[in-house]
This record gives C-alpha cells, sequence and structure tokens, in this order.
C-alpha cells in the first residue's frame, strides 16, 4: 500500500466536533449582531484577479495564485486567479462594480476565510476566517458612523467572552499628525513615527527613544512624545487637555471628531467602563487616517488587539474614480480561538448535539425506537437512534462518549410494556416512562 | 488612472444583499435539520494535499493547486497544496487520521464551498457550496441507516420548498447488478450497462437500445431490461414482485436491503407520497455499492436530481487499513439556487435584516435617535440610525430602497414634544407615539 500523508497541510486549520460547537456559536453571535445594527451580509468570491489583489497593495510573497494541476492546452481562462488575502479588497470591487445599485451608506458584513501564504510557523494560519465590518459613504461619511464600531464590539465580546474583562481603545491619526507636526516631524517621517508609536506598548522606553532619535527628534521632543502618548484619565477630562492645546488645522480636526465620537458612545448609553481614549493607538495599517480602535483583552495583554479597525479616506480609488470613505473592524477569529484556548480562557466542552439517543436493545425494538425518535424531532429536539448490532454496554459507551443527555431504551420487556426506560446520562438516574407519553417529557431539563 | 477588471472571475460567484437572506436561510435550515438528525458539524481545511485528491480519483484538469504570485527561494512548504473538489475526500483524510479518537458510527456533516477547475460556461461554477452528510462505519454499517437518508433529504425539501411537489426516488445498485447477470452481461460491462440505464429518461429509447446492441446484449435481453426498470407502483407490490423473481445471491442482497429500507422509511412514519422505489435509479459515480438515492423536482423533471446519494463499501482504504463502509446524501446549494431562481421557482425579495431605521429629521436629534436606537436593540430589534447630513426626502429615499419596515423619524418639535413618528413603510400609516413606550411598540406587526 502507498502511504499517504493524511495530516492537514501545514498552516490550514480543521475544526472536530469537540471544536465545532464553541466557533459555529461565536460565529452566530457576531452575525446576529453585526445585523441587530443593520449591517447586511455579502458573500464575495475567494477568488480575485490577481491585478486586483496585487493592485491594492497586496503581498505577491503571500497571495497564492490557482493553476490546474493539469492545464489544458490553450485554455487560458484560469490564470490570473488568486485567493483573497482580505475582506476588504473584495469590498473595494463589489462596491466599484455595483456603484450603481448600492444604496449609501452601505453598510456590509462579510465573514469567511482569507489567505496568506506565510512561511509556516508554530499559531500562524495560511487559512483563517475573518468577520468584517464596513460603512461606506460617497465622497463623505458622517464621523459619528465611527461611534458605531465600539459599541458593536463591546456587544460581541460581552457575548462572547462574558467572564472577561475588556477595553476598546480609541484615538484619531490626526491628532497623532497634528501633534508631530508641533514636534517638527515632517510629513514624509510621520508614518515612520506613527509605527513607533504603534510599539509603545511592545518595546522598552530605551528602545523607543533610540528609534525616534535615528528620525533625528530631539531629546526634548521625544519627551514632549512620551508625555502626551501617556495622558489618560477620565475621558473629558482628556478631550478638554487635548482642546487646550496649540495644534494646526489636522489636529483641532482630529480633536474634534474624537470628541464627536466619545460623546456619541455616550449618548448611545455605551457602558464607559469598556472603552478609553488612548492617545497610545496608533495602529499598524496605512490606510486609517482618522479614528482607530485596538481591543484589549484585560489579563492577556500580550495577545496584542483582539478586534481593530477604523476609518479610511479612500476605498477604491483604483478602482473607481468616486471617493468612498468607510470605517470598518475585523474580527480574526480563527486566531483568537486558538489563542484562547492554549491559554484556558475558553475549553472544548463535551458537548454533544444529539440530545436524545434512543438504543433498541433487541433488535426487535429498533423500529419503534425508530418511530419515537421521528416523533420527539417533530417536538424540535435532536435526536439519533442507535442502529447497529452491538452487545447493550457497548451502545452505551457509544452514548457516554459522544456525550448525549438521555438515552431512551426499548427492549423485549419495554416493548410489550409499552414503556421506554430514560436515564439522564449526567446525573445517572433513570425512570421508566409510558411510550405515549415520551414527546412531554421534558429532554432539556 | 491604470483600467482594472473589476468583474468577479468567471465562475467565481458572488452573492449580495438581496440574495444573502435566502441563500442563508436555506444554510440555517439544512444545517439544523442534519443536526436534528443526530449529525455534528466538522469543518475541514479548503487546502488538501494534491497526492491525496489525485489519489482518490481528483481529476488533475480541474484540481486548482496553489502557487504563490512571487515564491520565496527555498521555500517549498507551499508545493503539493490544493484545493478540494468534494466534502468526501476530506472526510476520507479526517476519518483516516482521527480513527481512534472518533465513536464510530460516525455522523459528521459538512457546509462549504469546493473548488472544480472546469471549462467556463454557462451555469457552470467553479466554487461552490456544498452541503454533506454521511454516516461512516468500521468493517460494517447497518442497511438500516440508509433508511435516514430520504427521511432527511424530505424534512429538508418540506421546508426548502414548501409550495412545491418532489419526491426521492430510492434504488439499490446490488438489484440492477444482480439483475443484468441474470441476463448473461459480464462483470467488466455490468460498469458500463449502468451508465446506459443512469440516461434511461435522458436518452430515447432507440438511443438507449442502441447503445444497449453495442455492449453486446441480445434484443431480448434489452427488452427484457427495459421491462425490468420500469416496473412500478405501489412499493409492497413491487418489492414483492422482485422476491419472486429469480436471481442470484447479489440480487436477492439488494432485493432484502431494499426492502429493509422501505420498511424502515415506513415505521419512521415518512409520507409515503414523498418516496418511491425506482428501478431506473443507477447513479453515475463508480464508489456507490448498495442504495441510491435521487430527488426529482415535480415540474421541473429536466434539472436532474436535486439531491442524490448512496451507500458505499470503502471510504477511505487508500488512507487506512480499516474497511470503512458509509451512507450519504449531498445537496449543491449554490447550483440550485441559482436553477431556481433563473426558472422562477424562487425569488428573490426586496428584504432588508433592518427591522427599524431612526431618522434624525433634524441634526439635534440625532444623538435622541442613537440613543432610542439603541434601547430597541436591547429588545432584540435590528435596528440602524441614518447618520449623514441630507435633506428629509433623500433619507426617506434610502429607507424605502432598502425596504425597511418601519421608520422613525424625530423632529425639532417630536424633541421638544418627547415623541417619535412611527411610519410603516408597507402601509405609509405613520403615526405619533411617546418616546417613553417606544420599546413597547410592535414593529414586528
Amino acid at each position: 500500500m502507498k502511504k499517504f500523508n493524511t495530516a492537514t497541510p501545514s498552516g490550514f486549520p480543521e475544526f472536530s466536533p469537540s471544536e465545532e460547537p464553541l466557533r459555529q456559536k461565536w460565529l452566530h453571535i457576531i452575525a446576529e449582531t453585526f445585523e441587530k445594527y443593520g449591517f447586511q451580509s455579502i458573500t464575495t468570491p475567494l477568488v480575485e484577479r490577481e491585478e486586483n489583489l496585487l493592485g491594492k497593495g497586496g503581498n505577491p510573497k503571500e497571495i497564492y495564485a490557482l493553476k490546474r494541476v493539469q492545464d489544458e492546452v490553450g485554455d487560458r481562462s484560469h490564470s490570473g486567479n488568486t485567493l483573497r488575502f482580505d475582506h476588504t479588497v473584495p469590498l473595494a470591487l463589489y462596491v466599484a462594480r455595483h456603484q450603481n445599485e448600492i444604496n449609501f451608506p452601505f453598510k456590509r458584513y462579510a465573514i469567511g476565510p482569507v489567505f496568506r501564504g506565510e512561511r509556516a510557523q508554530k499559531g500562524r494560519f495560511r487559512q483563517f476566517d475573518q468577520c468584517d465590518i464596513d460603512i461606506i459613504g460617497i465622497e463623505k461619511l458622517s464621523v459619528l458612523n465611527d461611534a458605531i464600531m465600539p459599541a458593536i464590539i463591546i456587544e460581541i465580546f460581552e457575548k462572547l467572552l462574558p467572564k472577561n474583562d475588556f477595553v476598546v481603545r480609541i484615538n484619531n491619526r490626526k491628532v497623532l499628525l497634528g501633534f508631530f507636526d508641533q514636534l517638527g516631524v515632517s510629513v514624509d517621517k510621520a508614518k515612520l513615527v506613527l509605527d513607533i508609536v504603534d510599539d509603545l506598548e511592545k518595546l522598552s522606553r530605551e528602545k523607543i527613544t533610540e528609534n525616534l532619535k535615528e528620525l533625528g527628534l530631539s531629546t526634548e521632543n521625544i519627551e514632549k512624545l512620551f508625555t502626551f502618548t501617556s495622558i489618560t484619565g477620565d475621558t473629558k477630562k482628556v478631550l478638554s487637555a487635548l482642546s487646550d492645546m496649540e495644534g494646526n488645522a489636522i489636529f483641532k480636526e482630529g480633536v474634534s471628531e474624537l470628541t464627536q465620537v466619545m460623546t456619541t458612545l455616550d449618548s448611545m448609553g455605551v457602558d464607559p467602563k469598556r472603552f478609553t481614549l488612548d492617545l497610545k493607538i496608533a495602529r499598524g495599517l496605512d490606510y486609517y487616517t482618522g479614528t482607530v480602535y485596538e481591543t484589549t483583552l484585560i489579563g492577556y495583554e500580550g495577545l496584542g488587539s483582539i478586534c481593530s479597525g477604523g476609518r479610511y479616506e479612500d476605498l477604491a480609488s483604483i478602482f473607481t474614480h468616486k471617493k468612498m470613505p468607510g470605517v470598518g473592524i475585523s474580527i480574526g477569529i480563527t486566531r483568537l480561538l486558538s489563542q484562547l484556548s492554549s491559554l484556558g480562557v475558553i475549553a472544548e466542552e463535551n458537548f454533544s448535539v444529539i440530545e436524545v439517543l434512543f438504543i433498541p436493545a433487541d433488535e426487535c425494538a429498533t423500529q419503534k425506537c425508530l418511530l419515537l425518535a421521528a416523533s420527539l424531532r417533530k417536538k424540535g429536539l435532536r435526536v439519533d437512534t442507535y442502529l447497529e448490532t452491538k452487545k447493550l454496554g457497548k451502545k452505551f459507551d457509544y452514548a457516554d462518549k459522544i456525550g448525549v443527555r438521555y438515552v431512551c431504551v426499548i427492549g423485549e420487556n419495554e416493548l410489550s410494556d409499552d414503556n421506554i426506560q430514560v436515564k439522564n446520562m449526567k446525573t445517572g438516574q433513570a425512570e421508566m416512562v409510558a411510550m405515549s407519553g415520551i414527546t412531554e417529557f421534558d429532554f432539556k431539563a
């Protein structure tokens, strides 16, 4: 026999029956919450044209192209097809091709796998599920939309991790860029300083200082930057301190936007313990231009942000002449579930989807079991019948191992008495129930 | 500006907000019904090793291999990765690598995309969603499991297409193969005759006769085959006729299995109008060995089978030494939805996920709208607030176009009177509701 390697390819995860219930529950909660806030699902293909992905800054070393194992001569219709690496480029393409049918502001969510051909290493996935929402406007989009995002992040993580504490940290890039300008940082260096600010919590103060010095910042200005980014406390006081500061037009615009976002969160009644204004938040990605978000799981700060996003001025300019600003967030559920599981924050449960398993003790009871199982299914229960010819002990072993809650046993005696032996597999308690009354039995107890 | 082609790549479908609700509803009904019958979800990667897919009969002209757009020198870890073309090979691999942890019989469902790099043509998809269930045994698997499949098909399609009539047609390959043997068809030709039987409803009687003659069947035997495959009527009478017929051991085994399947469907109380024994059903695929199913949508016979499957003796023999028989069915939901939509059997609805849209008539009412929207969300409603600065008419246009059911308008007057103008967008009726009473208003009416 030829030896096949049946392991999953490196970086491509699988989910077993013990992992699926929690994963499906999370996906369901996320989709449901997105819809509660008026986002509509769109499903774009997993495959997009190579030139479009590369045109929007895709990394050719990480993008997978498709090529048939054995190409037919002359059929070029497969060339240039590549797997998407995020949901944002597909959104830009979708909006560009449907711009005349879409009602703006366009609020869409997308949940599904994306692919990145990174070098294989522990904890890195080459296929992983992303859950994204974005609000896209034409020409402009009210900054109040930026306040919706933290509200959604908070509602989702309160449901996903009810026992954990987390905080959404909000900042505005204009505030940072305006402040850098005050420090005399030239526009072309501002992005580099942003990257260093993004590292404030990852690197030591010495290393940060060194990096800023390399960019030509004076000791005095570096001190000012440290002081500025560590302004904390009550949101209103921070906002008022920012309003009192000198600054250019960009800075003032940023402070105004930040004020509107914080005020709106307040208006919506969002729990003030769940979000904070944090001037250290910069976000690595180039395309953010205003509000930015990160979410920190308290006690697990090492994870980095568990949900991030921000405002951008230009979703699709390479695909359309219209200016389309937007704001969005993304949850990387595959990586997050994997990390939280390793850390013991979430645990697999011995959970079966099956609520009731019928076990015929004798073969003559099988057809009766199937009929009663069907009658319980009509009541909305998830029910299975054990159909294999095995000893009774083996049948109970099976019930035990798959983690079913109730077992209904019917043998010759039960058959002649029109009874069912109902066993609660958690408590071990068993009782006789009349067949005629089985649909009234409380299997949810 | 460089001109980008923003169209989706040929054969790779997308689903817009008008199509997603029905598609998501179908996916949900299918998953829910699978779980009701005790099937558990597993999610395998979209990517499998090339040698494994080819080893299980994958067509190298249709399998997509992944190759990074720009490969790093020396990194071979991506070679040999290919996109799955069905859920069956991934199941075989999953079962082979987890055979020591799995509790058999293993009942799993899988819902998700598969890929086939066929030549582009109308109505053909290169990426499409398949919904599969299978029951896998070790060494053997009771034939009674074969009766579960039609019960599930029927429950699902009664929910998906409540206004349409359909019938699950059941046969057993052993019956056909046993009968062919009686006609003197040699074992090596039996598969070819099966393929011809599979065409009985697609080709003319003359063409079928010609094809059978080419295989060396006599006119008399061809006549016998036509007579045999057209036996219809009451299931019990057909089974009794089959039982009375001469036949070899395979034939008798087939008749016995078919009898057990039909009897069990009866025991389970499955509506007898929904299924039938049909000796014309052969199924094209090589690996079926016993019971086979096809589902015909009455009035739309030209679609072919809308849900098919069958029993196989050997799921994973190239990957493991253990014999693993199974039975399964598959629903190709992408193709089916596309076909039914073209035929007008199903229609897109102007359906918004948003139940209530708040519209601030004046900017001063925005924060109040956001607060009230949040309070309705807490009641479980899907609510949005229109945040852009536009004229009131434009705001109502938006509400109309996205198909929202209720609009709540707050302007200066409403704000000072603590009132909300609630408008039912279907009936056009509007009424004033006190802000304090808005969470009690029946938006589901």
